[in-house]
């Protein structure tokens, strides 16, 4: 019989260094990541006739740095309810699917990625990894480096990329380049009139249209919390978290530019005041021969109650030599500069209030 | 040379709902496991020569709808002592063992299926798997809803359905359709004359006769506990514990009638009472063209000194659509009913004493 | 396209008792990796034209006998910092690296061997696995049984034999016999003029020549501590860690002689006094027809500020029996001596001081 299962995986490595406001402080690591994301998977797919066809996914983080494996998991979602620390245990957390397809779309069970977070990936230089990581996506759960000020739940960071208990149907491929997701992730909640029956429920969805060198995208999506977090002994903020964004980009042949702009908004609660997040990007793909130079600005500012409106701007380079389709050498350079409140920092640095960062990666992808 | 090791598993893909008394609280999931268990597992077999071989079974579980890998394992298989939280990363909890094996039989060490186990699984129409489960399976480990009358040690959980730190001998395949089991596992104590000296150890053994369309098996199995849980800091019940069981079916070709009987006894301890259970199934499947309906029967009795006997008796009714050998659709619902003090609920929902529980589960299985 | 990607293992299980002081207390344990460490793995390398190659490795423990898996993995190589308890899933912490490598030699990144476990596995006829295992490794890190006298700090035992965020060159294999590498591994502190600036930081290096039936090896490292254990909450003691070996072998071809000389230092620190270790093993492998005895005789003195000596005398004496290349049946008695305050005992029994302990190993080795 035909082979029923593929392992695949990427080994990436990287040399990070990052430095804080004025010196005071920089930090110098073996980390991982740095240009895709370290991963060990398996999957496959099987034909079934008549166009139909069952497939499974299991991808699994890998820290191949210290030999640590997976990263938590929000249990359900919910707030606060958390699988052990990172570093546990090899988990399926990146995606953890079953498909059933045709040439009416695809149903997908298990735990995947949002809608939202393809438009900030896809449309980032940097791919969302690595020191030049677009900021609308590590601003909103980071608080730009002020716990406090985040959009999302703190112990439920994975909903922002992916959600577990996720039912998603994806359109077909044959829409003469219309394409699309919508999907529905379950906080498994008893229901029972309680103040947090929904916590961890959330919906979104994705429409895009990509044609020759263009492609262009917008997704929402949004995550019920209760106001009161009941699962959230660990505490963090609570109240809704809804997010929306646009991007796209343009194939030259000689660079590709792409943009893309995101907005987020957290409810106010028992805990804290209602939040809001806006950021953009701008950034360009240059082929160089076998390689490939990378730059992006990215900004993002959060606007909380009382006026408030800490603010980071970050500018990156890069430049990725590709030794093989399977490996390649690279390196990024990045420095943010912090406003109103902010201390975003890069690396593992730590910022000053209002100063700057510097971070530089310096890595090998192999994948297999 | 020969490829030396397969990786396989399932996916297995439910969403599930339950409903207590009332309809007072309900619950929607999307789990696991709904008709074959999720699992990831790496196994070979290497042929020694003179009818002699080698082989290894590594089989974790998958948490496929959020991600999560494997389940707590007793260490040791004593009362209290275990691994991290479930869900902390990919473990071999479901089969670890490697094999030597020939003519006379088969010795296999490691972790593996105690000899009662199978009866339970092989003659219930469901494969104790999803909601229409026997709960002569569930009902001595889960106490029909009330922890206190649990009649295996809480931390022990694995014991009824696997053992750690296991030998055991299995009779060769050639002998005229008789087949069986001899295990003996390890609680792993220092032997200094302390009172929980064989806290965890145990035996059992299963003798069956298979021919045609005939089937049928005994097993016995018995674990040790301390009377006082010296190792059982988190509680629960305490004494040792004795199962047996006896299972057969018939395969009349348009329906396969199979049930099973099963008792247990949890000795008196410091903490509990002597406590003792009995329970049974019947049960058939009824191939349909491309798919099998699937329906049983099930009832628990839990009798505790001073004369209460919790009760609860369960009817199930699948149907499971094959798409191809390795993919299939099903639809199951059962309903459970509560008697004497029983609070038994059907996919995470919360029974009232005495009263119904309802449950559904579609989903979809993957194998490879 | 080539496969670029092989599964690999070894289950392994072992029968161990262990015997303390004149009978007082045993121990029987259904265990494993008492001839070759119980491992999975994944691993590949891809020919990049020119000499050049890429390759990554992701190796991680097993304990098949529970079905748990990888042992705890010090987070950063830092006192006291700690990924969570041992069998809480697959990790890649036997060794967790990529490599870029060519004609001038091999850069590795990642999680791996530390140089000087090299002398002492390769030149010890148990390879530091089982009963047998020289106790040129086990002393300095458990303090032959009293754990205030341990060499290393508590929470790093992984920095004796691997080091994470770790840094190799190897020198390529066509000098003439000569062979070596060296690495760096880091702290990752912060870097702002904190005590604990570079704990966890260590490098080491390795040069060997082997030619025939000749082969002898010398190795340095050391890991730098905080005086005051800022990260070590969970105590112990600290200190720099200095260790230095050297090894060797002759193959006389009815037998192969080997032995090796270790010397460790732990420096003083505010929570412990200064410390030193020094210890040798000769020994021999014997091939019998498809077998091979093995023989070693080791001991370890530490050399604690006052005078106190504790030291430990160790006779092993085993057998394997090859059924094929991947299969061996294997078995190993040893004996251990203590004096000057030592109890260090075998097989997880227990030992009086100054007292002897004796451990028996019967095993199956199975690879993949």
């Amino acid at each position: 019989a035909q082979s029923s299962v593929t392992v695949f995986g990427i080994v990436d490595a990287t040399i990070a260094y990052g430095k804080g406001t004025d010196g005071a402080s920089s930090k110098t690591q073996l980390t991982n990541s740095g240009y895709n994301s370290s991963r060990l998977g398996f999957r496959g797919t099987e034909d079934l006739g008549g166009g139909l066809a069952a497939s499974f996914w299991l991808e699994g983080s890998l820290g191949n740095d210290d030999g640590t494996a997976g990263q938590r998991i929000p249990v359900g979602n919910q707030n606060g309810l958390q699988a052990p620390n990172d570093g546990a245990g090899l988990v399926f957390n990146r995606r953890s699917t079953v498909s059933l397809s045709g040439n009416w779309g695809e149903v997908r069970l298990g735990r995947d990625y949002t809608p939202t977070f393809w438009n900030l990936t896809i449309f980032d230089p940097f791919g969302t990894n690595g020191v030049g990581t677009t900021l609308t996506l590590v601003a909103p759960a980071g608080g730009l480096g002020v716990a406090a000020n985040a959009l999302v739940p703190v112990g439920t960071r994975g909903v922002i990329v992916r959600a577990s208990n996720d039912i998603g149907y994806f359109l077909p491929a044959n829409l003469g380049g219309i394409y699309g997701q919508i999907n529905y992730w379950m906080g498994e909640n008893v229901q029972n009139n309680a103040a947090n029956e929904k916590d961890g429920s959330g919906w979104g969805g994705r429409i895009g249209y990509g044609a020759g060198p263009f492609n262009v995208a917008a997704a929402y999506a949004q995550t019920k919390y209760d106001a009161t977090p009941v699962n959230g002994a660990a505490g963090g903020p609570s109240g809704d978290f809804t997010t929306w964004n646009i991007g796209g980009q343009w194939d030259f042949g000689m660079a590709k530019l792409m943009g893309h702009y995101s907005a987020e908004k957290r409810d106010a609660s028992v805990t804290s005041a209602e939040a809001k997040g806006k950021g953009w990007l701008i950034g360009a793909l240059v082929p160089v021969g076998a390689g490939e130079i990378r730059a992006s600005y990215s900004t993002y500012k959060i606007e909380l109650v009382g006026g408030a409106e800490p603010e980071a701007k970050q500018f990156a380079l890069g430049y990725v030599h590709n030794l093989s389709k399977r490996t390649a050498l690279y390196t990024t350079i990045a420095r943010a500069k912090n406003e109103g409140g902010a201390a975003f920092a890069l690396n593992g640095s730590t910022a000053v209030v209002n100063n700057t960062s510097t971070g530089f990666d310096l890595g090998i992808r192999h994948s297999f």
